[in-house]
């Protein structure tokens, strides 16, 4: 099969051609039809220091996607040939205590679709059956690709109180922006929104964002104080990694407000946690990949139900084979999530729908 | 000033002139400046088997309000003249136990307004201090006089996880109907609405609901089951207080579902508790009242950040003056909530905006 | 091997000879190192309705046991022959929604080991792997084999606050005498046991209850309201099955407080919902058997702590050849829980510690 | 009356004679039965530069207490002269969004007994009477004084699960020694203590805790580690308020595990927030105060059930008259919780009971 591997240690990735892989007893044998780009996938394709700690080349990478089951082991059970499943990439070991008490998302024992084995920049990739969700039926299957970072939002949103809440959004790349939506569709408001990118605040306001903030230009704590009448936020999802931004969003929450943390970053955090945690009563979590299966379940019924809207930050459709101008673009700031159409795929998605640049609301001449 | 008064044991009301009253140390004056009629003073009015055993006359009836302060005790702190409040009627005593532990929704000693101590059909009225909610700038008054049912419908909606949830409303009252809103508006979906009335399907239709059963034609469990592959829906509000309808409540919930059950009836519920609710892991709560006071935050945040709409709700604005003729609308089944505008109030109210009877959507020639 | 086999659809079991049970591939082969009587197994053995409705004759009974793990089939991971497991004996599909949001507990696909599948009155049985829990080393075996019915309690008791709770445990069978050792460990008080039984009475003393009634003498709903100055307990854990006594219970909870239901029955409930659950604003749980696997978990921290101790909970131990003796000592209402010696195991048993009919402290001579 | 006076901006205090004070209208008159020392009276005292900050001299400190009241305001309801109260000494506005939502504890326009208005190491105090809590019948009036530093540890250990949690709590000040006593209470375990101080670890084992550190010669991490077969604890208890204790603690929480953090510094905390907080999954609360007033019922039933025993952690009972010895004692870290005894009660105390260094368990020759 065809497929993008990083095969040495250093920038790029290679198109090759490699043998199919074959699921084992518990597994399934997907034909990829859509893969998103993961920030992840850029640090891979770049080789940065982060990269080279984790990536053991030759490897295929890729691993937000949606497949269809072509095959699958003697010991899988209840699944069909030819259904559509979104991939929970994170491959939890299933015998741990922590998996035990239903804390498979942060099993000590974890191997990750794309980064500890194959993953889906390719024609086929095997899973673990356990890992596959059902796509409902309908579900435009760009959509069905960005379900695992989607549910990210959905983990981070849904970890607390959310309905009637003030939310505050700090860093608008394709997770940023599922936020404001799901905290949109959930019932938060208002919801303010922060990034560095004017490009990405406008879709930001495209997905249901209240208020923007560009934080090189103005005091995102002081917006949120005004939009709180002085009171502060109820929450911040926080997806920038930065932790100046943190501590910013230790001050612009109200007092016993939730601060939940899902961008990294290799700097360390430094605050006054007397002062901002502990006087102030506030609830710090952090927030990695996805509930097993309870955030699968809530983001399906939230699509579903057409409640939830994602569409607006979904903003390239383009060729697999294309994959490196792909990463040039999401490297320049001028994409929500962007998503990629396999070779054998192509011609059939180009047909139905070009391969387009979309722009956000409102900037269209 | 003027006051529609239940004068005798007997159905019916008297309008008189009685009295100003005069506000306790903390307490505050209101003039009203719109009233809504709960069912429980149509009870009231036609004197029915509760009426008899709960209402001492004469007393001033009427308790969904909003009014602006007038006056205040000399003790009240943190409030000024001229502000418009929305009022909890569940006058709490704030020193038992149960108050004591922020549950003074279901204080021992609770006396409430309109029907304990004079209500609101009347030009001016005495609340304590605590029981004043503020209302946002810019809110409707007939929406302001709505807030205290609103918030049976937001305690309800909101007792446990409903981002992402299949919901059945049985029963669509105006509190069905507010309960289909916020269902609605924090994520919930489907949305299934039963009554018994095709009228109030229509208005659960305008107000959110994905589908609607009319109870008399259709078997509204089996529908719950098919919005929901069969599985059930994962919550019931409970309006209709019908023993029948709650049986079939716990037959339409998946296994582990919420039945939040807020209407009331004389009747008895018998059911096997054995098959529906242990071997089904159901919760059944009791909901009564408004949290005090997070409900009525969450309900304020969720019409202030414009996530919430229930201008559907609020069928009919008519004046108070013509209680009698209200009334007979409500008991006609022909209104969702009916909101009455007070004597001083009629002309400006009038000259803004007629008083209309609305039509739900759909129903207009 | 030899086995109590449920042979024909009639009271009474029948001492066979059948033949070793093979393990599945994702199956564990045990050997029955001890194992309990539910009430449920002394309904297969008297053949009442509800065992004529559910069990399929002929097949081995007995569900509550600890066993060494002596086979394994070739899907099996992360187990070793050798190693003492306790038994999960609800089996859920793993596939199902219900399942795939972590509440297998309440499976509808879901089969019980010992009524749907071959059970453990019996040298060997095999479990699927997923079902079997590792026993703490160090545990008494008799403990070991009454994990699941624990489970129960554990369930029930921990299904809301309980720290610094009120609670009454209706029914001082052996799930409602572990529950009050578990209410007890986890900081409950004061804790009412009621019984209509004086010998459970006495367990229940010993097992740390601070109050025990004679419902058959006593007003247990007054008691109730006296240990907590009149405003009613915080929870009550139900365990009887009486429809008269959860009504009783429904009067004697303070409001909003909790009532968890375990104790099944035939009849219906039949109440004045209005006024005992909505204005009480009283929630009203179903609980079923054991949260899979929080509620291991929970139990065997509590346990290996030495925080809770069970031990006074279970009052015989007898041989498993002499099952119908047990049945009779069960049946006559004088045992707690009652936990059986295999075969191979008799001697060993017997020479560590004699098989003793323990009374509860306070009634010996 | 006599008072102990912060009088001026140096280090010390005195005696003086200043004049009674009277109760505000909603306010009331407490005779002082007993006196704690909080370590924030052992600031104020030695005038640090927190103090230096903080405190507007001359002001009467002492806030954590017993009274008797001898006499209220023209508005307060539900008391009586004579009753006994402790007293919650965080004054929360009522009025504030973050009061009406029942977040009192972190109310942004607190007051505080003892800091902001006259506190009690004096014969009388006034206090607003909804900050009174009953104290129950029988209770001992040195554990009555202990109540409000009971429940900071009762808020920190309830903020979550503790049921079968295994927890750490490092620094076994009196705080720390009460969270080991409501933990133990609570039906954690194994519980681990750390502290620099070989004297105060005697007393957390006194208090319950399964294990002690003495951190200067140990790594408690690889203790906690070693509790848990590897996995990390459930629970972290913070009362050193070291940054680099905290960092040790998420360090040595399992996965998805909990950090309450009570103990207060001027340094700020730095760590590696993506390896420690992200990827764990963790949670970190700032726990500040008492949740009014569930925390004071908690704490009450606790110990009038006598689940919850505190004796062990209150080591002195010593003369008002003598404040400044007790200031040393306490600054000697050679005392878990000491209670002082005002001029009139002293006679009446010393008869029942001499004014004893009681020391800790298995340190008696």
């Amino acid at each position: 099969m065809k497929a993008w591997v990083k095969s040495r240690p250093a920038p790029g990735a290679e198109l090759l051609t490699v043998p199919d892989p074959v699921p084992a007893p518990d597994e399934l044998l997907l034909k990829v039809r859509r893969v998103a780009i993961c920030g992840t996938d850029l640090h891979i394709y770049n080789w940065d220091r982060w990269a080279q700690e984790k990536i053991r080349p030759p490897i295929v990478f890729g691993h937000e996607f949606v497949g269809e089951i072509v095959g699958m082991g003697s010991q899988v059970k209840g699944r069909r040939l030819g259904d559509l499943v979104a991939v929970e990439t994170h491959v939890a070991c299933g015998h741990c205590r922590l998996c035990r008490r239903n804390l498979g998302h942060v099993c000590e024992n974890m191997s990750i679709v794309g980064i500890d084995r194959p993953g889906a920049y390719a024609e086929l990739v095997t899973i673990p059956a356990v890992n596959a969700w059902p796509v409902p039926r309908g579900m435009p299957l760009e959509q069905a690709a960005a379900l695992e970072p989607l549910g990210n939002a959905v983990h981070c949103v849904l970890a607390g109180e959310i309905a009637g809440s003030s939310v505050a959004v700090t860093g608008c790349g394709p997770i940023g922006l599922f936020s404001i939506c799901v905290a949109r569709a959930c019932g938060a408001g208002p919801i303010l929104a922060t990034d560095v990118n004017e490009y990405r605040l406008e879709l930001a306001r495209a997905c249901g964002a209240d208020r923007t903030c560009l934080v090189t230009r103005e005091d995102w704590v002081g917006a949120a104080r005004d939009l709180t009448d002085g009171e502060g936020v109820d929450v911040v999802c926080e997806m920038s990694g930065q932790p100046t931004v943190i501590v910013e969003a230790l001050r612009a929450l109200r007092n016993a407000g939730r601060l939940s943390l899902l961008g990294l970053s290799s700097q360390d955090l430094s605050f006054d946690f007397s002062k901002l945690l502990i006087f102030k009563g506030i609830t710090m979590q952090g927030i990695l990949g996805r509930r097993m299966f309870e955030t699968w379940h809530q983001m399906t019924s939230l699509l579903e139900s057409g409640r939830l809207d994602i569409s607006k930050a979904i903003t390239h459709v383009m060729p697999l084979e294309g994959l490196e101008e792909a990463m040039r673009t999401l490297a320049d700031q001028k994409a929500g999530k962007i998503v990629l159409v396999p070779w054998g795929e192509a011609s059939s998605a180009f047909g139905a729908q070009r391969v387009v640049e979309r722009e956000p609301a409102g900037t269209r001449a």
